[in-house]
């Protein structure tokens, strides 16, 4: 069966060996995606940040913790897999420098924290996909003009697919997002449970596939 | 039944809608020490930060997202309290300024964020404690003089012993602590799974709260 790389959760960047950044991200939408796919007759490999949900029986789970590992789990699974999915909340910045120990508090109260951008792990696998792969990043858009920040990320990253959502999606149980295709069209509006979302989401997917082979 | 509060798992401080400051935290040490003071005839009130693990239906839980949450939380339980756990790893320093969208990655792709310290939730019960309410703060230390640093917080939280603590019991199932004392003298030193010590921790306090009457 052909199998598709479905990424989920967010990632920490550790500033010290407490403290992290991370993102928003239950991992429920990766999970619900995972399902919908099995459900629909594809190999599912996830590649998981930490989360406090579980993940059906019959995936292949890779855990991670930071955005790097992410990366290297990614470019190690994607090159058998037919397509891949970035339902993931990857940690898009790091310390620029990791304290071995807790960070004491000064007197002055204060930290300044230099950041700098973690590898963009759906562009990088723009970067090795081939003619029969095809690829599907999210982009979470909080402001208006999100539709065009969505279409700049599908180029960016070689995607075929973008998923729009909103913050509204980020840990309920509930999705509102819309399927664009590279052109800027619409595909499909979505929204109800994370469940129902992740199934008419690989409904889409699958329809796009159809066409393309016919054409 | 005197009642006590247990504060567990870690508190978040959001720089935009979905990038957070965290500090590494399951929650597992707060719920093993609810747990074992149920069993020693407490009623407990937990104030608990996002986390995954459950906790027992006896308890009275208030879960909160931030260290200001925690704290607002932690002063309107702790009045009606005998005395109070710090379990949770509340986050010590929020952004200065929180974004209402989304920050952008810009073209350097660095980002420098300003920290402010949040309160220090045990230090400000400590200031409300009455004579007979008791404080027991924990005291995470990754470095060599873990146990001078865990004295001075001691005192400056006004409470009257600490469980100082190393950065391998954060997550695990495992714990390794130690009980100390204003004086500095270790009461107790306790390893096992974290429900174990939690026993033994609840033990030790009971015991020293005996001896106190007994006085």
């Amino acid at each position: 069966m052909p199998r598709i790389l479905i990424t989920a959760g967010p990632t920490r960047e550790y500033l010290d060996p407490v403290r992290y950044l991370s993102n928003a991200s239950s991992g429920k939408m990766g999970a619900a995606l995972a399902k919908a796919a099995l459900n629909a007759g594809f190999e599912v490999t996830i590649v998981s940040g930490p989360v406090g949900c579980h993940y059906p029986q019959e995936l292949r789970v890779i855990r991670v913790t930071t955005t790097d590992e992410m990366l290297q789990a990614c470019l190690q699974v994607f090159p058998d897999c037919v397509g891949a999915i970035g339902a993931a909340a990857p940690c898009d910045f790091r310390p620029k420098a990791v304290s071995v120990e807790k960070i004491k508090k000064t007197g002055d109260d204060t930290m300044t924290v230099e950041f700098v951008a973690t590898p963009d792990i759906f562009a990088e696998l723009g970067k090795i996909k081939q003619p029969n792969q095809w690829l599907v990043p999210f982009a979470l858009e909080t402001c208006e003009n999100g539709k065009e920040h969505a279409l700049e990320k599908l180029r960016q990253k070689n995607g075929d697919w973008i998923i729009l959502n909103g913050p509204k999606t980020i840990l309920g149980g509930y999705a509102e997002v819309e399927i664009l295709d590279r052109t800027g069209t619409t595909l499909a509006t979505l929204s109800g449970t994370k469940e129902s979302v992740a199934t008419q989401i690989i409904g889409t997917i699958n329809a796009e596939l159809r066409m393309q082979y016919a054409e």
